[in-house]
């Protein structure tokens, strides 16, 4: 696949420069460059929220900080962890008092590099907590194990509805944690993302095949099999998801059909399509939908779905007044 | 290029239907299949604003649909025409006696089809007036025999923010020619899409090489050639683009990037990174930026900048408040 750049070494710099040039009334590189944040903070203090990880998933981090939402994103080289030292700025730059909550993907150079800048931070006496989003169902059978793919939003939405409420760090450590631990997410890869410095892709896949259960940066899936038509894709991901979240008739849920980079947005409807009337028919009320491209992996052609279990306290949070280049609502 | 459908000659359906279960608060199928139309028209009366084309470019057109920006969309087949009575059934589901507007890009089958609703809703005593986008630089020396590519969601956006304003038809098209008359547009294709139909490509491109001046239907370009890095595409472009408007120092502009569908953010950010630059460096303002996959072709990798020349009216047009799945501001 191919791809539109320059030095493939300078990629993430230049993504992030052009960036906040092109958002520069929302957001701004703090004196970090490797942390993008709101160009004026909340007004009346509040526990700051930040989100990050490897870069090479956009909009996935930097696109959700704006108005109500993330107050910064650290960013990492292509699948790889952000630095301590952002991880660390990042809160400096935030924080308003009231402590900060650390969003990520549960990966493990992520939990090292944000667990020393929350370090970091503690010496400065800021208080920092933090949040991992583990809903890729297919990565471990134990929540705690699970990888973080799209749920990183909605754990995002509802971290930072209640911290907008003036709610304190504790509050929205526990929203940020119910959420998560509602959200179930699966994903089936038709193609490797390509990597700039290399310009080759991550892995090597057959003109008919698909890999379902890969993770966004090409970590292996359940199995590789002859590709299947939409509908029958929906259906393996849903028979996987359904049971392992124990879904039941009259249950009301978020779905997200994310599209991981190179897929269409036709195909991407296609998908919902199909899971809004297999879900309809199971007697499952979807009382939000989004679809489109929320956590990608590059020129990746596949797609995630994402449910979330809601009770009225989640749907209120993510129902949320947010207003971020990236998700607006 | 793989694609995640069912049977490609549902793919239009599938998607349509897809569409308006995801935003169903906001849209809904008129009772002609390919239209797509505000789920509750304006409370005060005011001029329809009726946008369309083939499918294939989504989110263009349906993803345009909402508060304050169109009111119906009239969908074709991929890279077709929207037939006749749906650009007919299009204008007698939104009008509210005061005439409406078809909005679309210059080609021949929809200047044909369009030309047959408007005649057939004469018939009917509702007043329809056309505006064609023309803003696809290459395309074409005269103005007035250029496609439409990008800047439809610009002509769009004029438009609507003057029918929202309750004036008249006349002036609601005079802001559209007037949006038309000052956006420029051109592209750079890497890859071709690929057919929901055959599954195949419209057309063969080799490993290293690029399409400029490529249209979004594949349409072929200047020439085709190795392929270059992102800023030297970008001067490419500029290099054409500039002359054709004859942008001075001190003009302000609108800049988007638009994604054609397989090309991932970081590389339409780093883009724009040097658009940006390169405007800046000559004296130009840029007072708006968009960037993202705003009317693609599926899944072809390549990218297209939209230019718009401003005015203190036009700005103010283009930043007036829209709230449609895929443009809210």
């Amino acid at each position: 696949m191919k791809r539109l750049l320059n030095d493939g070494y300078d990629a993430v710099e230049e993504l992030l420069e052009g960036y906040v040039r092109a958002h520069s009334d929302v957001v701004q590189l703090a004196d970090n460059e490797r942390v993008v944040v709101r160009r004026s903070l909340s007004e009346t203090p509040k526990v700051g929220i930040v989100f990050g990880g490897g870069s090479g998933h956009e909009p996935l981090f930097l696109g959700y900080v704006g108005e109500g939402l993330a107050d910064a994103a650290v960013i990492g080289n292509v699948n790889t962890s952000p630095d301590p030292m952002a991880c660390y700025d990042a809160v400096t730059t935030v924080d308003q008092g009231r402590g900060c909550l650390y969003i990520y993907g549960n990966y493990q150079g992520d939990v090292l590099n944000f667990d020393m800048g929350a370090e970091l931070a503690a010496e400065d006496g800021i208080r920092v907590e933090t949040v991992l989003v583990t809903d890729d169902v297919y990565s471990a059978s134990d929540r705690a194990e699970r990888r973080g793919v799209a749920g990183d939003v909605f754990v995002l939405m509802a971290a930072c509805a209640v911290a907008n409420t003036g709610a304190d760090l504790d509050a929205v450590k526990a929203a940020a944690e119910k959420a998560n631990a509602n959200t179930y997410s699966m994903g089936v890869a038709l193609s490797s993302s390509t990597l700039p410095v290399t310009g080759k892709p991550i892995f090597e896949i057959g003109e008919d095949d698909m890999e379902v259960g890969m993770g966004i940066h090409g970590e292996p899936g359940i199995e590789r099999k002859k590709l299947e038509p939409a509908d029958a894709v929906v259906d393996e991901i849903l028979g996987i998801v359904l049971p392992d979240m124990d879904l039941k008739a009259g249950e009301e849920v978020a779905l997200m059909i994310n599209g991981l980079g190179g897929l269409p947005l036709m195909d991407q409807y296609i998908c919902y399509r199909h899971a809004h009337d297999m879900l309809c028919a199971k007697g499952v009320t979807i009382a939000k939908s989004m679809v489109g491209n929320y956590a990608t992996s590059m020129d990746m052609i596949g797609m995630g779905l994402t449910l979330v279990r809601l009770d009225d306290e989640l749907k209120g949070w993510l129902n949320a007044p947010f207003n971020a280049p990236y998700l607006k609502q």
